[in-house]
């Protein structure tokens, strides 16, 4: 793949970038952020470190979407996170019309490009991507399946003591509370994780899943997670960079999958070089189908709070 | 890990060896193999390829036991290949007098070891190896599920132009064809696979990993399988060493587990640095525990022949 | 290698941490810092990144050092940054102090480990924690040459539009303004940079890597290099636990070697299991020279700041 | 990289073709023979290695042209090894009729492609190739000196234990006997090797260079290298791919370079996309030049017999 593009030097950017450049998923990457030297000095941190990472990607940083141009991919992680006293209303408000700016600047520049959405409201975000680019579904998504589907994984490996690498699990839905795991689908080495753990401790599993955002917040005191988002974004863009066909869970357009319609809902997607090139449908039992729908809902309210 | 001994250097020992330096899986590897010159002359081989792959594991080749000693693991792959007008019977009796001397040597150069078997019939031959050496069941197992799986596994994945990462399985009982897929439990990114595929179709791809060993035996004309056969031993080998604790399908000696005693069947493991850490039960419905019986006793009559 | 702690959590350790578990170079990574939550929020979420990045080395954090205990590494970056108002010497004494806590711990806690010392003034730190701890010089050494050598490398890189993995070169002596590269023996695909570029030109380039800590300084406006200093604290640490024998840069106590002796340097040493297992020395022509013995003056004059 | 093919399933090809899959240097890599199942075994074993080695690079196998269209990448391994009985002679216009047919195949159907020969003599047989396609010279390049530096560098690393990935050094010229390696300008992390080494042991590192590959052919008895010539070609595609610009020895048709012209030869090139992107000129000694004039005549004694 020739060029991705990372829209903001935070630390889930950044580190996104880093990733992206450190296994040479694209010929070169772009970090934007509006903020002066940020993106220029992060880059630039990563490329003296190339050397000893033996990883030939040029990481460049810039405040101008003109060094964009062409690029195959965006992740676009702008936007604010919520500040005391503000408004959950507001924080939306403002965040449509930074994401609104920065979809005017992928169309223009790279008509042809997939946008990764990683800003939160993410569901949200995505859709008024897709409204300002005017891109079709296949070229739109959002970053947020894979991650809660990684930390549900690592906590049954950690409670196991097995590898990370032998749990399977999915992960549909929004982000964070209102996330469907798919309980019964969950397998280590294949075997059902219903037969290797009792079901109570699974439902505390999964209780914690949907919180683990506020765990790391509350942890670290001050900032929020980036190492395993980051991951999560780096492996949406291999997929697609390499054509790798990952079945991965992503927020996508659905349009009468599961029901719904006219949304971005967190459902198993093929990746691959044409970006959302398959949705997969899974039997869901009525609970699921329900929580589905309740965490659809609270999209569309959302979604309606913002005026694109 | 200090050190791993591959025995039999022959293309599967070969390519293995290689393998295992080339991702510096234990510091040190040896490739041992009766025949003059043939382990040293592959061994020499991957050594100047070291310098382009960046590995700095050392594999040397020898006729010899001595610079093998305080191996870490033993991986077994010496032995004959069925030559025409040789009955099977034959076969087991000349690979147990083969096995019976390599395991002689294991046990009096690195009685602390694991011995992982490939040889074939290696349910016996690994039986073979664990009664001369008089190790523990933890460290003495056969490879052949983790392979057998990934057929299996890199079937539905072509079947369904999807990623091999995402395609789960799980596949017990005796290499090829009394081996017992475990279809309901196949999950792709964490859909059942049953919801993607029909049974028949499934059914198909079922009867052909059966039978992919011979299938590669009648494309090649001359010889046999190893790439897959290689990258299954070395997985094996990077969970015990890394301690990564892999949920792997590997031949075990079942003492109660599936109703079965006292041989060594294809089950799901818990591979670290103790070996087989730990043997999972998977519930299985009727068709399969009865499958599972009949590859028991297949792999029961062929240790009969066997006097060890 | 069993365990590695990494001492301080701010961006240059827990970027390191990060690194040493995604690459599994230690079968456990454990991340110490004094402020609460800090260290347990960034190894957690490095954890939860675990099944994306197909790595099972767990990484933990603590506020204590009992977790840490029979830790074959430690990587110090602990310390404060320079505050505006804050003189050199006062900075010096203040990182002496806590140098000197740490390395208390790490002697009663993991007697036989070996010492990596990040925190600035890195030749000085570094003699606190030999004093301290009364390691041996091959279990003391501090980080500053592989990443002076991995800029300098990667500016000849970008200049000539080569591959970053083709240029060799080696920096010697202090860190930033007093680093002594070794310009008549750089190497671009084994061709002599001089070769290839004009010496006034590589002259400049010099100069930028002397002063590269600060441009990122200044282009971040609040805050520090981590990228590319948590990188080369990795291949340091990878050397070593892998037993590579990699030839690279490190802050060595020095014993004769270069005609000095009694003081932390800049030199090329063979860094495996032992630690720094051989120090090189090189030929250098009367300018070299002239610039490692005021580098040596240098470290000695600030050395003499701290009473251990 | 969207489609690599290796003509030839001999060793070098197969092993070659296996390492392109198990990186992903190419969407698909096709695996060309004549012998019917020969290639198509070959892939089918490295297709089901795939979810082991975590690669979506699907290889396929043919005996048949048509499936390479399309090709970034020719990698041509076919033809024929010397057999008792056959004159050099023989072996050269056999060997040229076989590269004239796959040059054919290769211009008609992938015109736009890259061609590395490896087949012997392989300054020659490049020869053949660029006469036959009529590709400009960027586009035709022979492997031989990336494998002679890689056997020179393992040889120090190994006399002087210390990591291959520090040893840096460049064989210029011819193939084997005639090559001219450059051991003024070898290097171990950046210090001259001939500070670490006599001369004298120097000398004898060099004449084993020289014949390591019948050193390989004498210790297999029957058979000859394929691990790390197999290497030095997939690193070649990699750099081709990525489009790394890595600063590799490769036999490059010279126009006036080193004062030579109308000859393949190996020469330090830029490898990028476009092929060979530069041809690099390092200052020889009266003996280097005497050497790679000499080297230079036996190639042209070669390129005499052959009939293109």
């Amino acid at each position: 793949m020739q060029k991705i593009t990372v829209v903001g030097a935070g630390h889930v950017g950044a580190t996104a970038a880093m990733r992206l450049a450190g296994r040479e998923v694209a010929r070169e990457v772009v970090l934007v952020d509006i903020v002066e030297g940020l993106a220029s000095g992060k880059a630039l941190d990563q490329w003296e470190s190339a050397p000893v990472e033996a990883t030939d990607t040029r990481l460049t940083g810039t405040t101008e979407y003109g060094p964009t141009e062409g690029s195959d991919i965006y992740v676009v992680t702008g936007g604010l996170a919520r500040k005391p006293g503000m408004s959950r209303a507001d924080l939306v408000a403002k965040n449509a019309e930074i994401i609104t700016d920065i979809s005017e600047n992928i169309a223009s520049h790279s008509p042809d490009s997939i946008v990764i959405m990683v800003t939160n409201p993410l569901d949200v975000m995505a859709y008024v991507a897709k409204e300002v680019t005017g891109f079709p579904r296949e070229r739109v998504m959002g970053m947020a399946g894979v991650l809660d589907t990684a930390r549900f994984r690592s906590f049954i490996a950690a409670e196991l003591d097995v590898s990370v690498q032998d749990v399977q699990a999915l992960v549909l839905g929004g982000h964070g509370d209102s996330m469907v795991p798919l309980v019964s689908s969950v397998t280590v080495g294949g075997i059902p994780v219903t037969e290797l753990m009792e079901r109570s401790r699974l439902e505390e599993i999964v209780d914690r899943t949907r919180k683990a955002g506020g765990e790391i917040v509350d942890l670290l005191g001050d900032g929020s997670a980036y190492f395993a988002p980051s991951a999560a974004v780096a492996e949406m863009c291999e997929s697609i960079a390499r054509d790798q066909k990952r079945v991965l869970p992503c927020a996508a357009w659905v349009q009468g999958e599961y029901g719904l319609e006219d949304l971005f809902l967190g459902v198993p997607c093929k990746l691959g070089r044409g970006g959302v090139e398959e949705i997969f449908e899974v039997d869901l039992d009525a609970d699921e189908q329900s929580a589905l729908d309740a965490s659809a809902a609270e999209v569309r309210d959302t979604m309606d709070q913002v005026d694109v």
